[in-house]
């Protein structure tokens, strides 16, 4: 049945032979939509309304490819001033409708813009039409035909704020259901304003309406910016693609967080990390791979920053003479990455701060690097009491993260040379300490985004560290086997996607960086 | 114990003090290396040989990163007549030696390229040296300081034709174990020379080895190409890349062939298709968004081109009026890869040739596009009996493809318009003929390595579709359920990664062109 206002349009009925129209007809501008309705509809129609308009507005058939309409449509985002008087076509959802006597007001949506839409009874526009639209419901997706207004006071509540469209025609391509999980105004209430509908659970919930904000819009598209520009400045370093398996027949390392997967008459888990294959492409003399994609951690970890599967961005590279060559090249990357945003995601950004705002993300060049040994001494400084060769803690990698920003103004640094002890057992040892290992966390705003090292390249030293941590060397054999038949000294890192997401904007939940975050306790959507 | 002939050469003693060695006194050019032995090995030593080279040779101490060296390395593939007479460094690794006299002729290695080396008893290396690097094996990573010389005459065995190396310093930075699982000679020999050391199988047994071969150097340096050239076509054309979940809390389309995970109390599944996933994000308005991830396959398929898991490189697009515009944007995308191929991956074209020749892929502009019913029409006049709403056989797509290159002289094509009941319940029908559906397949040398559809955005059809189909709707109500709040129109498709590199190759086999294949019967490595 029709929403209210709606009866007299031309309806959609996909099973009748009306499935199949004119679209011409029902689109175009010099049609005469009444060839595709049946002839006792058209009388009594024409009898009940005598609507002049009526041929300005209406329900479209569905979409089906009927025909290849040579009608360009307009996108929100490039309704601006030079186009003003043009009579154009937009295609947008109606973010909110609001009817002010014989006008309708209509706040038209297209991605992170929106922009104002009126209609009002006149020589183009019957009571009929205006009823109709403005009966239409939230989020329906419509075609409208209008001219272009400049306006004499900015729209605030628009991006498009310098001009107006005036509605001549109006069709619905596809209706929304009344009823909307989550009022999308809601979702982008500005955080403090008291609102709990806004609280990141319930937003996930409703994900497939969240993932329609303006804030989601913004946040995605600068994470598709993340991977184009980690990926495009590796390959401009010389850098390979690889892409590796995520069934694997055994526990990467060791066998502690994996998820296990039923395999033909056999049982095998998901990757937790594609080092063991990076590491194999260096023993091939791929010399510089990188990888992006999930990584599986089945660890029960209910936190504002774990998920159960990430999109890692994972490096690997053979180094000459020191793994500073690789640490550079990573930092850099990061670098180059930050700077990319900044340049060319200003508007994302905008749009994400309104809703949770931020300060700026600030780092330096070259990127500032603190050995493991002068973090411990500033936290000590400011009150910490813990062991040099102790690993930190959460509470103390932010404390470090505040500490840092104060003397160095940087929201981006490397903590080089870590205990060895806190490390995993193919960490290269320091040459000069046999405590210390060559191996880096990279933070931002005080959280790690990344962990790398140079790895032991040599099966003999990766098996006596294995032994000294008790691993069941025959587990990983395959692991060892790989550096017998010469290995370059190699390095690298990974990186998780969705906390530099979240950190690079100043975010406090990994959730809102993924668009289908999976943890212990959420699989769907 | 060290190899014969290398008794007398400085070993790497991981342990020992020795390990922390003065790096510049054993690789420069200047120093005395003798500062890092015991008095009682130099003694001895110098006694027995009265080696003149004693510092030119030698087996490096473990890289560890112990200084930041200043001293450039030159890679095989720029060993070019540019550079004769100039001193240098290489890393290489050593392909082939072979003793003869006074002299050892070694060929070493760099990914895809080659280099012959002489060492011959002079002024710059003794008979203890000739001897050393004589006796070195096979795959072992060495630093040579070198002159580049002319040659008269082409040395046809190696990639660097016009060079060879003079060398005057030579040492190990990481022994190979002597026995190699597989030989990679054997590895790289051209089809039909009858060995069947070469046998995919086989090779893939020893892949971690074989991934280090020029043929494997150039399949997957060329493969990274492909999805480089994927991505930047369509960030050129405003997509949007997503990242979707892998493990999923339903099976995708009704539940067949999937792997399923625990996840801890309870089960999941590895997803099938991202293809939920890009649709949820049209419905978004993404408008135009790809992603590149794995896709699992939990199908006991063993041929040549199947895989339990496979890089997917998948698109979906919202369209204004056809879906013709998302096939045109799939096509030629398409294109711009082939393209991009032919201009910056000929080394790689070549390399592979040598070992599996192949004609050149050809390809038209505009992609040629066939209707199904055309397909059926050709097969029918070449003899093959089927009916017209029958789906292609294997057999029958192949013939189809020689059929097609005989008439339109082109490797790739589009079919479109498949029969309505040869594809899944979200395919949209033809408005103009129930029989058929607006979907269509990409083939490249005659093997399929598209599939793709307008999808039904309207939840009544889809509805009715899934139940003409006897699906369980309680099972894909949140599928069903993504299309009631407003959806553009929208088509989409997913390519197989591993398949397109096989074909663009002309390679046989898809577990050729994956790194780490997985098929019912392989896990590992």
């Amino acid at each position: 049945a029709a929403p209210p206002g709606l009866e007299g349009a031309v309806e959609r009925s996909p099973t009748s032979p009306d499935y199949l129209p004119n679209l011409h007809g029902t689109l175009g501008r010099d049609g005469n939509s009444d060839s595709n309705r049946s002839g006792e509809k058209k009388s009594s129609w024409d009898k009940l309304f005598q609507d002049f308009a009526k041929d300005r507005y209406g329900i479209c058939p569905m979409v089906q490819s009927q025909q290849k309409l040579d009608r360009p449509l307009v996108r929100v985002q490039d309704l601006t001033p030079e186009k003003a008087e043009q009579q154009i076509w937009v295609r947008a959802r109606i973010h909110t409708s609001r009817a002010k006597g014989k006008q309708c007001f209509l706040v038209l949506r297209h991605q992170q813009f929106t922009v104002q839409a009126l209609l009002a009874v006149g020589d183009r526009a019957s009571k009929q039409m205006v009823k109709f639209a403005a009966n239409l419901t939230k989020e329906s997706i419509i075609d409208v035909e209008a001219v272009v207004k400049k306006v004499e006071q900015k729209i605030e509540s628009c991006s498009q704020q310098d001009v107006e469209l005036h509605v001549e025609r109006i069709f619905v391509i596809s209706q929304s259901e009344a009823r909307l999980p989550l009022q999308l105004e809601d979702a982008v209430r500005p955080e403090g304003e008291g609102d709990e509908v806004r609280k990141v659970d319930l937003i996930i919930i409703n994900l497939h309406r969240n993932l329609n904000t303006t804030t989601s819009q913004a946040i995605f598209r600068l994470q598709s910016g993340i991977c184009q520009l980690f990926r495009d400045t590796l390959i401009n370093k010389g850098f390979v693609e690889i892409q590796t398996p995520k069934i694997i027949s055994a526990a990467s390392e060791g066998g502690a967080n994996v998820f296990t997967v039923s395999y033909f008459k056999t049982s095998a888990y998901l990757a937790q990390s594609p080092q063991l294959y990076k590491q194999m492409c260096i023993c091939a003399d791929f010399d510089k791979v990188f990888c992006v994609g999930p990584v599986f951690r089945a660890e029960d970890s209910n936190t504002h920053r774990h998920l159960t599967e990430f999109v890692g961005l994972d490096i690997e590279m053979a180094f000459n003479y020191h793994y500073h060559e690789v640490m550079d090249s990573i930092t850099d990357t990061m670098v180059q990455i930050f700077k990319g945003l900044c340049d060319r995601f200003q508007t994302e950004i905008q749009t994400v701060n309104k809703q949770y705002p931020s300060e700026p993300f600030k780092f330096l060049e070259p990127t500032l690097r603190l050995e493991y040994k002068e973090a411990v001494a500033m936290l000590k400084a400011a009150g910490v009491e813990m062991g040099d060769e102790e690993d930190l803690s959460t509470p103390n990698e932010k404390l470090l993260g505040r500490l840092v920003k104060e003397k160095y103004d940087t929201d981006f640094y490397v903590l080089d040379k870590y205990p060895l002890a806190v490390r995993p057992f193919y960490t290269m040892p320091d040459p000069n300490n046999p405590k210390y290992s060559n191996s880096y966390d990279m933070f931002m705003r005080g959280e790690e985004i990344l962990s790398g090292a140079q790895r032991i390249h040599d099966a003999q030293l990766l098996t006596e560290r294995a032994m000294h941590h008790s691993i069941d060397l025959e587990k990983i054999k395959a692991y060892i086997d790989s550096f017998r038949y010469g290995a370059p000294p190699h390095a690298g890192g990974g990186i998780g996607l969705e906390r530099v997401t979240m950190l690079y904007l100043g975010l406090h939940n990994v959730r809102q960086t993924s668009m289908f975050p999976r943890d212990p306790k959420r699989l769907t959507p």
